[in-house]
């Protein structure tokens, strides 16, 4: 079996998810691990058997590594992902890719420039539920979708400082809207708060017009005292809806409601599995940078349109 | 016990519901029904020992009668408002009350000189989820409210042929948001669609923007194969939710989901008896020909505001 | 339109119900409303338009009439039945039908040999979801049956003071079970409690086997503080589970769980619409005096087996 | 911190679970694991970094072992458990602990004589939702109790070929409502069946009678297309639902109905940590060798009602 060599960025929550999964795939021989926080580095290091650096640059220049997965806080992302293409290797990075657009364009340039693989962590398009929901949309289950609602709310994560609601967190259902009505939307009118974060706005309401009279409704926020991840898609004969959490689809038609039953799987796994799988039989990612850089500017536009009180086109 | 002497103008589906929960009110001497179409009206007429006629003018002409609700299509209520109204009766009127917002100011000036007790048919308001929503929310039990969602789809009740989905259907959560809330929105931003009427929008999507930064989203359709009428409130310490039809409230907390039991109770048999109770009582009807007045203000500004493709503000 | 003339003995709780029903009834031509509390029988007569009287007998011989539901205590259930039958009408009687076996024997007898037809009021055989569960289950859909389990608890209704919850309650589901199985049970074993009535048992649990290895178990109280009734058949490849107050069928197959969407049907104009179409067209009623017998038997046996705390075999 | 040598005696399915968990305890050290099948052992001591065994005396020889988790089939949990109390070892052997009762009173009996700790492996008094029902019914919530059901039903799994469904997978629900009630139950009253399983029962109705008035109902089957492991209390008052698998609680009042929200724990995790507590600091563990001898016994009682058709007494 092909193996790739992989090393993780970033060994917080989430870089350590990371290490986990990848620990478990059988096509990856797992290298190291790097944070700045040598003390984080070291733990995750010796608890699965890696070389820990606290310097990425001295990681590419000493480890012999094809790919490494980026998982540092949202305004260091851009930067990590710059330094690893440049030393030639493939990258997933988490999402939001990048601070601003203009990073992600740059950081796009040189992917494509070096030839290598580079995909954004956009996690929920690999959850089973997002897929099943796609291919009723697709089959024409619903009809004709009318709209989309989506409502990602959970208690602040402490852990985030560097980055709102928007880019943080209703970038996934931004992403999500795109991949299930396979169309870019053409403006965006939002509207976005702040109750408990010092910096960023910690809740959001988000409305996309797509085009062909589809529409989009977005509610975040780090406000609401337990985890809501859902999906609702309203169609002209039947809704869909799904609990990203649970991965339960239901579809509710005239003549009944069906709730089709899965095995849960861990989108993670999923991602992961599928980036790997990419770099080593050069194959393109789902989640492309473009798709990224989309996101991203969508998230701006809809924090332009917050800040003005109007509605905001978008051009790609 | 005092009585009041009733008539109900109109004798379509509605009317007759009116005519029915009249019948039953122990306060009320219901004396006669009126439809242009007078087979209709006779109909009803016989079935509940009822005069008919078929020109309200001759009603009021011929019959003593004090009050009446008035359930004929959309684009007569105003009309139909104001000769009452001018004949000295007090007046529940079904929502949207008037086809313009010039029309209902007209009809608030008669009943204000007539000194005439006058109100909007918005029965969600007699819905007892909705006062329990409303009390929760004073209560302090959601903490902090941040965004309203309400949700009333169906498939398109052919009857109603006069007036599009925002100022028949989106009305009423238009009214329960302001109600719930206690306060105006200062904007609307609002995108509509027409799938299947022939002349008015049948979907729309409409995004309210409150002050002390709440906000409300709202989705009304016509297209949806079977009825659904929902409301969620979401607080900075929990979220409330109802089902308008099953009247079912739900408080979720971080610590526990609550749904309370009571009895379900018609919300029509509320609402005709509190007018009742207003007119034998001289007292200010819960839902005033103002908040008519306000809905169909913001059901307008929607209407412009998915017609430029822009937020509206609203002033009042 | 052959219409029947029809009267109901019994103006209590459930009579009144009766009344309603029938006075709706296209073919049916409602008398006269008999009670011994002469008040009683007094206030729903005026409401209706019907005759009163206190005394079957003087109904039967002052007024014409086809058939008569009979909505007395249970302990009157036989004497009024007897009597009906007797001055020649057809009968409905409440379930459950007679105080003991040897009283149904001789009403089915009587009924037989004046060649009149007689139906117990099983109400639950005319719930759209028994229905569809029983044909669910004839069409396969689970598989082979193994066991059916019924719940139907409530808080205790004051007004049933002359038997117990197995004779009142748990009898509705011992039909239905037989019903559905499509075969009578061949021994019971039971237990029985009283907490709350003064003089006969307010909870029990019911085992029934029956042939091919089917059994079910039955739980029925009056202590649970709100009304539960529901119905789940474990089958071989799926379970089907009723919920008879909202009517809802369920099906979980390994597969999904489907809930088909139906409009919620009064089961008792359903019963007493049926039960007039087999007087006026001379057909069998769907639940026969045989069905009550049975029930009743099985009921006794149950008593029996928790009064000796050992299983019961059953001969029909 | 002290810590305790233990190792695992059975290296399939559940086994490995058990090596997973315990590999995790921070006072556990984990020495070597040990399967009849030396492939299986090898397999899972390779990846844990254990002795790997096929001979439980020759690891008991040569390795310093102060307890043993015992994971072999049913018709040999008997055996294994008492080589290991002949050696000194403390035990949780898992259920049902041994093939007969009389097995399972020689093994209380040596752990007894020998002063060794003796759990057995009723898991799902570990899991959280259990302590929640058990802690309700104590508090009062629910009145007084009347009635438990549960059921527990499921796919064959292909696994398990030497007992049958009651002593297999019934006896957790027989254990729990033991332990739930505070009571042993006086009587039991069965019924099994075939299906599917070649040599035992895989379907079986099982009714408890306890004292007090206090009766329970097991469904348990291995015909079920996908996994159903409920518990419902009825109670005087209210009624508490616990699904096992998610660990949610549900309690009806005539009021409300609540959910509480807690984090789903692992049962195996919550057992053996408590196992390894109990022989460290010699405190009792909460299932003892009695729990596991009284299911037992009733268990066998079931069977034996199943097999003459009449109820069983039970005395202890």
């Amino acid at each position: 079996m092909k193996t790739l060599k992989v090393a993780v960025v970033g060994a917080g929550f989430w870089g350590r998810n990371h290490v986990r999964v990848l620990s478990e795939l059988p096509n990856v021989n797992l290298v190291a691990v790097c944070d700045v926080d040598r003390w984080k580095a070291d733990e995750v290091a010796g608890k699965y058997g890696l070389k820990s650096y606290d310097n990425s640059r001295e990681m590419y220049e000493k480890e012999e590594i094809d790919a490494v997965t980026i998982c540092v806080w949202s305004s260091k992302l851009a930067e990590e992902t710059q330094k690893a293409l440049k030393y030639g290797k493939h990258v997933l990075v988490e999402k939001p890719m990048a601070h601003t657009v203009r990073e992600a364009q740059k950081i796009l340039k040189i992917a494509e420039s070096e030839n290598l693989k580079l995909s954004v962590g956009f996690i929920e398009r690999f959850n089973p539920g997002v897929k099943r929901v796609k291919e009723a949309i697709q089959d024409g289950f619903i009809g004709i979708p009318v709209l989309a609602t989506a409502r990602r709310v959970s208690r602040w994560p402490q852990r985030i400082g560097d980055v709102g609601v928007i880019k943080d967190t209703a970038i996934h259902d931004i992403d999500i809207i795109r991949f299930i009505f396979g169309e870019d939307p053409i403006s965006v009118y939002a509207r976005v708060g702040r109750l408990q974060h010092e910096r960023f706005e910690d809740y959001a309401q988000i409305m996309l017009t797509f085009p062909h009279d589809k529409a989009a409704f977005l509610e975040a926020n780090w406000l609401t005292p337990y985890k809501i991840r859902r999906l609702i898609v309203t169609g002209s004969e039947a809704i869909i809806s799904l609990d990203y959490i649970t991965q339960e689809v239901t579809i509710e038609t005239p003549k009944q409601t069906i709730t089709p039953r899965h095995e849960w799987e861990e989108p993670l796994k999923i991602e992961l599995s599928h980036f790997v799988d990419c770099v080593l039989n050069n194959r393109e990612p789902m989640v492309s940078g473009i798709d990224g850089l989309k996101a991203l500017k969508i998230s701006e536009a809809a924090l332009k349109s917050a800040a003005k009180g109007c509605a905001i086109k978008i051009k790609f």
